[in-house]
């Protein structure tokens, strides 16, 4: 039987990255996950999901400024105790192994959470980032109804957030073509479905048995 | 008559742009400049081309303080003086035109000259940019016979170099996702004609009518 492929995919705000992976879900008959993913690892801790969506990737200050600390954790026995299992440590390791079954069991598309980096080592995993000149992510978010400066602050923050988490876990920098298979400016297209039309052409030179 | 189309590759030492950018310019059946642009751009100064190979894509220490300065002459009245001829402000505003002329003349690719800043009022233009985990790079380049250690400076100060270059005249991050259309990881591919593919797989996409 044929190995499963995963496709991974980072965005900025507002580039449409969410809306890319769901009609490419759509298109390749398969599960897309973003923060779907945290109800299997909520399941999981014994906790409630809204928790979790708080800390939902999230780097706090407290965390870039121990990163021995992480390391040790990804580097030990594996067993996260009681006083730890709120960290968000110990949420990206249980949320990372969800991510590693899953990329086992079926291909899918999961978008954020650092899974480009958690599945590093599989063969058939294909990392996207979807990425756009700022004024055209503010112009879309601003067609929405949103005030512009609410825009503005929301795309700056965002991004700061997802580059601080993506950089904390992975030790690679968010947003860097070194370290995506493929990256596309989405605002130099009119839809999602037509950033996702290039992500399949490529799929097809990657895998041609496949796609 | 249709518009030209321009290409521009950036590219990582190592990571194949050059090579991808021969067979893609073959396979166009358009020309490819690369430093061989700096020869019209020594004609029309009037001085000999080894003068600029010594500052082809080098941004100097005094340079990266002097941004004020390379500012005021973009705004300037274009003169170029004869004492200033031989700085590489001077060298990159000829350069500048004379990419500028070709994208108005020709479909053409271009690699490297921050051409992808210099044509970005051109609607018809694709800037690409080529990377490579730099252990792959390592591994091709010493295939040509290269020393470890030697290949090693070289992609970390060739990089260095391009960099400094590229984030100086344009404003933008080399290498960031953010400043370029579309980012391939070329150690996904055995070969630069694979990349090349997914190069023309995207043009189909931009350009229906064209490609």
């Amino acid at each position: 039987m044929e190995q499963n492929y995963v496709i991974t995919i980072g965005r900025s705000i507002g580039a449409g990255g969410l809306s890319t992976a769901k009609v490419l879900a759509e298109e390749l008959g398969i599960k897309m996950y973003d923060k779907n993913l945290l109800l299997e690892v909520a399941s999981r801790s014994g906790l409630c999901p809204e928790i979790f969506e708080k800390k939902d990737e999230r780097a706090s200050r407290s965390k870039l400024t121990s990163l021995f600390g992480f390391r040790s954790l990804l580097q030990g026995n594996g067993s996260i105790t009681t006083d730890s299992i709120m960290n968000e440590e110990s949420l990206f390791k249980i949320q990372s192994q969800v991510i590693r079954e899953l990329a086992e069991k079926e291909s899918c598309i999961i978008v954020g959470r650092c899974a480009d980096y958690v599945l590093r080592q599989k063969p058939r995993c294909v990392s996207v980032f979807i990425n756009a000149d700022p004024e055209i992510r503010v112009k879309r978010m601003m067609k929405e109804g949103a005030d512009e400066d609410e825009v503005r602050s929301l795309i700056a923050k965002g991004d700061k957030k997802r580059a601080e988490y993506y950089n904390y876990y992975t030790f690679k920098k968010w947003g860097d073509s070194a370290s995506y298979d493929l990256c596309i400016d989405s605002g130099r297209f009119d839809s999602a479905a037509a950033v996702k039309d290039v992500i399949i052409d490529y799929l097809k030179r990657r895998f041609p048995s496949t796609f």
